[in-house]
């Protein structure tokens, strides 16, 4: 079977594939929180929110899949499968049910900023190990922290 | 808190949503156990089947977020979170790992053919209790049905 | 003069024809009462619903030509005229001047609910009449469920 | 509840007002009966004008628009009921039933002839109360009289 | 040589096979005497009917495509070679030569008078065989009715 | 240097000059302001205001540069410089720091009044000198009394 | 023969006539010239004056169109035959062969001058004769006084 | 002033200046008259062919302009100018005022292929002169011979 | 009836129509026997073949399209109808079922390679009687030797 | 009121909102300034400035709105208020009046030139600062030293 | 290996790979040198002429991706390998460093004369060969030919 | 002559011009042998490495303008002809003839994983140098590496 060579050195390697893991557990599951919020929501800023956690999910969606290929592409499989995600993420869970928007608001307060903190810890330990990598995962925290901020100010 | 009402009688509600529930589970593991072998892809057929997998990736979130959009119109809450797709799919899962373009035939012809089969019992399932729910199973059912035919043929 | 010639038994034009003059008449009053709405409306929810009920317009002026080139195609007149749907439209009708945006979600949710329940009865009707028909009528259904399920989630 | 305040004195208002909703009947009377020769018709020339009534629907619908959001920006609130437009419109009515493509141009170059008529009274009306509306009112009566041309060419 | 399975059993799948092959061979006779027309056509309504012709093959060659390809979704090969069309089909066939205007507007009544007849068929056919193929055949029988009325509307 | 002609009397220039500068400066002001309230707003009406701003802002660079491009156009110096804004602009400032959904709501409702009814002023002022500058004057008043009522009804 | 009904009565449609035909001769005429040092034109600034004169050029032929229809739509043939255009136009005419940057800007900022000239001739004139006809030569002199001061701009 | 050298000998260059000359004036003079056609059109298919007669204009307006640019690039100065055009076609004139349908296709036949013929003869004039300029030709002689066609199929 | 004239005298128009009536066979056919091979073809290289045969498909309706139309042009009737096709089909047929990659491989090389050999004998019969038509055969030529090395380089 | 969380602490937080609000200031005067020039340039490459200095402005806005919503991400309240911008700049401000191509080029190489180093200054102190933030930096500092060479190149 | 069979005698063949062979070297340089030029471009036409080139090296290169595809399909095998290119060309060769714009439309006249005559050359040679040859390079030098002026117009 | 300033000192502009020229000869390289591979390719996997090559020179080219405008805009004269990429070159030359699809792969990767090698080191080298141009190199290999993967895959 084919063998993907990395361009990194192994050290390097399993700094960036643990980086990347990470990366994608946090933004799948971003993605699925937020359809879950998206469909589940009530309350007088139904609508406003509503098409926000589309962004939020088309965002996390595009992040994840870069995440994914970038860890193929320097010699890492990627893992993005359910019980993976169920297992390794660190987001907080949504109840089942109904979800008031008051809630959504501060739960994405919470997920986001959780999110954010974690990449950049990521940006730090791949500095060493690949720019190329660091570039990606600063670009997907910008856009992080850009909804981070937006969803703050709804409160 | 809003109380979304629902066009349907209770018992006939309760069939619909769990037509809807399993199509939703099918769906939305569908799209992650896609992206799983779209990024872990190995073999001389990588491209098209790559190609053709974020195609099913595609059919399969569309598909997921109409029929949770349909269970909250039929006051039903939709449940996608990555912990209940882990617990509830049916979906044969991937190893961890590259894995093979036959191997991906092989497997997704196994995958669709079972999400097919489970989609005519929720088709038949509601022909009685909501022609509209019907309706959209029918749809995806007919999208899945043309992929099934197109991986096959590759063996 | 030409006469277009029905698919349809006598009979089954018959409950066709009634369907679809009930379907044109409360989506062409829809499409009005949703302008009506959205430019009288005030309130901190302004724009959302401002929006909103814009896409509720298109949707029934959509649906509306659709019932009506359906009704024309199986030999039945459509009348869309004011005058007739002044007298035959069942929608609540708004009281003239500014309307207040809670008001607004209150009105929509009992008009929405009132044609989806009406429009049930037609797919009903339609069973056995035609299933062309049926199926033209499902569709707008699905889509008026969205918009009322979407509406009440502001309550 | 929000009171929109008006940029015009109280008696220009009311001019402009006035003038408005004239226009606003005329125009939505314009699109109802403009769909409804758009379903019926019958004649060699059908497809033709089945088309153009469709450009006169959306130039109708458009310039509704216009002149309601135009009242309600002056502070005075439009009134597109179905119920009202039954009441002031000055739009011969149609006969139910098929109506041949001659009878369409003769009725829609005595239709438009006559909205006209009175486009053109409102625009002389509003030249002292306020050229913003007057400005509106040209707009959509150079199109109404474009295609009152070339309905009349027709004959 | 891979053999594509059908999610319907046999006897289901002979009754769907019947009625797609008969929907194909309809429909591409419709989309080349369509052409025909399109390209022999004189008289002063020329241009009219030379693009709803046009629009009238768009629709049989999409229609014809998706019939063709839910067959072999089913299992069962499908055969549109120019042989098998000449030999299957039901259409009325043009003469060869110039076709005037009002000509066109007769025998595409009647040919698309009698596909509509035969999709009926096989829509009640198929009800209790696969509702998926069903919604497909209701789907373009709405399109092919649509098209009858408005060639029928030109007598 | 290059001259440009003007097609104005000295007076009427004169006249049509002032006019538009004072529209250059409200229409670039708006803009900056506009921007400063998009990014530094809170609150539970973030997204929509926050969108509508950006609206506004669309509205107000256009309409600056219409005006600047007409002044150049009758032989008067536009001057939208830093300073020239500061020292003649009439809007009101907004203080330093975050900026609560409300008060835009009022601060805008009270910005745009002013607009307004100097752009009247200019309309007025104008209608002897030059009609084709007052005619763009009266289609960006036109969109500006649109923007005014569509704040106001958010009150 | 169909007779196209004027708006207007004989003395202000013979009014509007005459300032449409000068309008119509001016622009096709303004076409003609613009292509003509469109083709012939050389020098260092060649590429930057061919692209502006095609600018040219399409303004014109809107123009003309837009003046053209209108005068049917009042009731008015146009008239613009080429040998009308040659009788009729006022415009400096191009010598045959080369033309050089220099001149092709001396050329049209007289010739554009002029056109100018006479339709704010005809703005004035149309003032009491018919609005929408005044406003439609508005909006054409704006842009050609627009495209006067671009092509002042680089003496 | 810059001199355009030319690819070809001079009496090759003499030949192709001639034949684009022609062609210049043909199709300059075609979209003069396709449009004065355009606006006095009237009779029952006055839609059809009012719409035809825009492609013949385009074609004509896109074919004078490849055939000027040519003319240009091979060293040849083209000649547009409106009384170059009333000199040298060889169009029939129409006469001023309304002109009915089949007087316009009456007419258009003949223009058309008087166009055509002597294109025929410019395509076998550059036959050993120029293969670049035939090509040119050849192209717009198909959709000239096109128009004919389907103008003449109207009779 | 109206008749077609034709710009070319009788010998040619008899070459002329010969050579498009065998190109409008050729294509027609190759349009089916694509569908024909693009519905049952199985294999690996299923997903890439499937695709390039609705390319070769698009070409060959799109040249058979233009083919006829201009044949008609030079008065001369098309013959397109599948019994005809069928009579004086020159392509190879394709067996009943399923048809593998290889195989399809090989028929398309056979079945191009032998519609480019009559192309360029038509190619060849028209450069005496017609240049247009020839143009035309040449870019369709083109277009099937692109697609044929294509389908070549796969075996 | 709502308060926006930094993910930088303090002393990040206070460099990365000086190096931003500078970002801000040159970018919103380079809009400014970039328009005064757009409108009163002359000379002979007044097409080819004009068009140039528009794309100028475009970068200035858009890396404007990404610099001050990058502020208020990091919790740190951007100001673009005009007397801001007219306190704070740095950068050459434009003399009143027309403005000749030449000079146009040699204030925009200066101004250019003057942004930029501040702009390496800002990527220089975020360096340690915040990553994100300076990736932002280094991106629109790439434009603007493409703008800078390709002003310069016109010297 | 698979071997790409040719539509062409050996002997023409030849004649055909050899025009192929030097249209693809000539166009694959000029793509380069086109490139080397818009990079180092300095002068007052910098901004034109750096987009002039963008246009030549886009011509170029479809033009040599359209060369090198039809020599393949008749059966030679193309070479723009970067050696090829260096050792084949004919083109004069760019000094290294900035080219001021006044030189630059010297070298390109030369170059671009020099290319159109060999491409006259070819479209000679290939006459008896291959028409279909013929006529890809007679459309190349169109446009070649069209650029060939423009460069010449701005000496 | 124009001078372009430079935003770096010296010693860093020539080590940012080192690194740019190595990745523009890289680049352009991979451009030329990117195309001679999609031009003489053979194989089952043809169609698939034909439309992948396309990417990879579509990139390489994209990148190739990117980096010889940094050079430029850095004060560094980038140098793209023909002799100096046939000189400088660092990528494996494919041989003259058909290649196959399993060499393609073979050598492409190799082709990468060279130029992937040498663009880390030129990551490193403009560390300390100027981080915008690092940007810009980082940013074209993320792409190269992922090209890299994909071709690695198909192996």
């Amino acid at each position: 079977m084919a063998q993907i060579t990395s361009p990194l050195p192994a050290d390097k390697q399993k700094i960036v594939g643990e980086a990347l893991h990470g990366a994608l557990i946090d933004l799948l599951d971003l993605s699925l929180v937020g359809k879950q919020a998206h469909w589940n929501l009530v309350g007088r800023n139904f609508r406003s929110l509503h098409l926000q956690l589309d962004e939020i999910v088309a965002l996390a969606r595009n992040g994840a899949d870069n995440a994914a290929e970038r860890a193929v592409a320097v010699g890492v499989n990627p893992d993005g499968r359910a019980a993976t995600i169920a297992r390794d993420t660190h987001l907080q869970q949504l109840d089942f049910g109904y979800i008031e928007d008051g809630k959504v608001v501060a739960v994405f307060t919470e997920i986001l900023g959780g999110i954010v903190a974690r990449m950049r810890e990521r940006i730090e330990a791949t500095d060493d190990a690949d720019l190329v990598t660091q570039d990606l995962l600063i670009e997907v925290t910008e856009e992080l922290e850009k909804q981070h901020w937006m969803i703050q100010a709804q409160r």
